[in-house]
């Protein structure tokens, strides 16, 4: 029997390639996760423990694929980085997307019971939706890290004080929503500050930054590179020889893979990191 | 603090939704399983227990998603079908294909010591990788579906044959190899016999047939429906009452979803299950 | 001097393969039509000429692509369709789209002189953008030329009613357009007939129905084909002799194309000619 | 009679927006031009005539539409390419190539008769086809260019000598081809030289280099702009002033687009016309 017959319905596969010579950010979602904080009695605004299991299914996601660059993760959202040059899966949207999205479920499950000991898991399980997204150019890149750095910011701020409200408060959640309408980042501070001593400066920067997450090599000094413009110039592909790679492959490999809650909006974090952009690995740190 | 500078670049995203009124295949396949299949020591040729877990996350998927009208499942591969109709997500390729990867990764991890009880995962984790395609006629689909059938009838008369020339005729690989190439299904199948004494009809339906999953509705007597023309014919959206969806939902919602090893090359397996086509609940079985 | 250097630009090329096995529509539209019949000093609420230049070069566009199986024109618009089997430059859309473009305009800049013998062209000159479209079923195909002759009736109708308005009753085009907010297609029908004594029914109809364009063979008797249901159930690709092929190829170069203006709405012109649906040729009438 | 009924259809039609901030190019190409340049007695290995036809034709396009900074063209083929920050019909894809497909056609078949006054043109007539790419970095872009240009160089080389060979030679088109198989550059200067007294170096430039259009400011000085790093930094969207833009379309307007046959592979010609990678305006020359 052969399967010429129906081999045909491969035609009907269609190509869903990244364009060349840009950033491919894979950004996942959880599904459904208002519900399924309920259900496994999330602290509010923040809980530590689900935080930390999204870091650490993030840090494995990125060690099974070392393309990643850097990632960002706040709430039950997690954007991953491919640099611009990067040709794995042939740069295959679905192929991306779908790797990421299962990898990272597959941690989430299995690292529940770390930090969840009391509460095994039960259907529905935890899942995640993803898409791709590219941009051409560096600062495109930056400005939706900042895009999404920001969006932490201003729902950490309005969920602190919002939870403030009802659990110091005694508001129920209409008369705290009614509070907040129409108010400002600097309306929100006073009220944390005059109503529950609270200095939203203190909370904690996992909170306010959200997760940075990357391989760190010896931050250098900033003004001595010029990685974005570098980076933004490139042509692929790019030309290494195959010493280069394996040089760069056993140095990435070496490089501890960190989790931070840095401001990623203002040039120093980029500047004293030009691996980030350049896709060149720097120097490994001496204590590590 | 707006974010509106930043929020710019949602333009990059740009839609991915597939063709109306056409079937939506969504194929799920496992990444680096020979090597993970190695690690945990799964059977030759066939692993009944890592076979029942890909069965039990895929009618997991199907419970969560009431829009998959079936899925077939071979070795560490699983095809997820919806209905032309359908509407979910408004279509769109990236979240149709993240949401059943991550699921079924999510059902895959949590059943796992279900079915290896003695074997803990360990990093790497299993993960999988999809891709939508889509289909205009039912013929196509259907094509679709023997395509994926065939391969499997054809692999797992490899495989049985090649292992028992290792485990039963004491042949390595590279001499099970010599002896296969070139040869027929009829050849192969006479080995078997000759040799081993082995009769492939003989063999458990699963493996010669792969599984099936569908929600069971009472079978009708074939030649009383047309629903492949009914559905080849459709224009959509649609128009359905409200009061027939939600008929519709509560009948779909009561189905048993079963598992079964049937050939779907046939009509025989369509012309009864008349709903797998026409998106039509039948009557739920008496005995369930 | 090798070219290899800078070579490597045409991977930035994207493929836009058209799914197989759908009926693709290439629609043109003129561009900035209604300055352009200022200037030319096109008749109102219709020129004739203008549509007979319109259907002239569409016509030809007919002739060189013998792979489009009908066409549908009204105003400064035309429809041009694909059969679903059709593998003309792979079923690349941009190729498609620009091919069909590019010869319409030329024989519309050609053909011009002809239908225009006192008023020569001059920059800017006229022009037409375009887009292909793919429907998967031929209700969805029918509907779309439905949509396209709905569309001419609807706006023929208001046309003929402004301008007669305008040009026998001595208004503005503000009373014109005042007059006729809110009306049905009875009311228009009433103005026309009770102000001006114009029966609409008796109007040409070319104005009424637009244009279709096919290659003509002798009709069938309603009934005795059912090629909507055969085109909808097929499966790419369709294996055919190159006999078969050849014969078909001669007949289809023998039969007229003809500029008709009939209802195409309704069964019955599809039915009559099943070759429309089927793609394949039938008897050359006798008289031609 | 509503038209609600089959506007379905519109939901079938699929995006094609071209991704921002990226460089696009439109490509077009003569269709079936050997067959076509036979029939109209074109010179070999150049008809000077019918590049002039091409450039007559890319100018009136350019002028038709200002958002195009640059084209190429050589032979029967022409590029036009829109700035980056180009947003013009949405970026849509099939609609940039059509519009420019179809003004091209319509300009060439109306100066037809300018360059070619002793042979009318007849059916069939003569057509192109586009498509679009899109370029991340101005490298890519200069890459793309110096692309087009090393082609026309290595091609008209090679026409050269093998039409000097026939019309001076005496050889036949078999022989000719034998005689340049396998050489290079270097030998078919020497060929032109020793056989036939052809000092390649002196051939037109407009046969060497191809020709290239664009709207003409006073060059500046080579150092004093860096439009390539300040194109490849950008984020779009660019905010302007009306009154800039304004200032801008002016200058545009004002400028004359000019048709030239210069290197555009080294720095000097894109250093001296910042221009065309700023999207600036320079200043008007002024003898103009």
């Amino acid at each position: 029997m052969a399967n010429s017959k129906f081999e045909y319905v491969k035609q009907f596969e269609q190509p869903d390639n990244i364009l060349p010579n840009t950033w491919v950010v894979v950004r996942i979602d959880g599904r459904g996760f208002t519900k399924f904080a309920n259900k496994y009695g999330f602290e509010k605004p923040n809980d530590k423990r689900a935080l930390e299991l999204m870091n650490a299914a993030a840090r494995a996601v990125m060690a099974e694929l070392p393309d990643i660059t850097i990632a960002y993760g706040v709430s039950d959202e997690y954007s991953f980085v491919f640099h611009k040059t990067c040709v794995l899966f042939e740069r295959r949207s679905s192929k991306l997307v779908s790797t990421i999205v299962s990898t990272f479920t597959a941690y989430y499950v299995h690292y529940w019971p770390t930090y969840f000991p009391d509460t095994p898991l039960s259907p529905p399980l935890p899942s995640f939706d993803g898409r791709a997204v590219c941009y051409p150019s560096v600062q495109n890149l930056r400005d939706y890290m900042s895009w999404r750095q920001v969006d932490c910011h201003i729902n950490n701020l309005y969920n602190t004080t919002f939870w403030a409200l009802i659990q110091l408060g005694g508001m129920d959640a209409t008369e705290a929503e009614k509070t907040l309408k129409g108010t400002y980042a600097a309306d929100k501070n006073e009220i944390l500050f005059s109503r529950f001593s609270i200095n939203y400066n203190n909370e904690p920067e996992i909170y306010k930054k959200g997760s940075v997450v990357f391989r760190d090599y010896e931050p250098v000094e900033p003004g001595t590179h010029n990685a974005a413009a570098e980076a933004d110039s490139l042509a692929v592909p790019v030309q290494q020889s195959k010493t280069q790679n394996e040089t760069d492959r056993k140095r990435r490999a070496k490089a501890p893979i960190v989790v931070e809650h840095l401001d990623i909006i203002k040039d120093d974090f980029w500047d004293r990191r030009p691996w980030l952009l350049s896709n060149k690995p720097g120097k490994i740190p001496k204590e590590v």
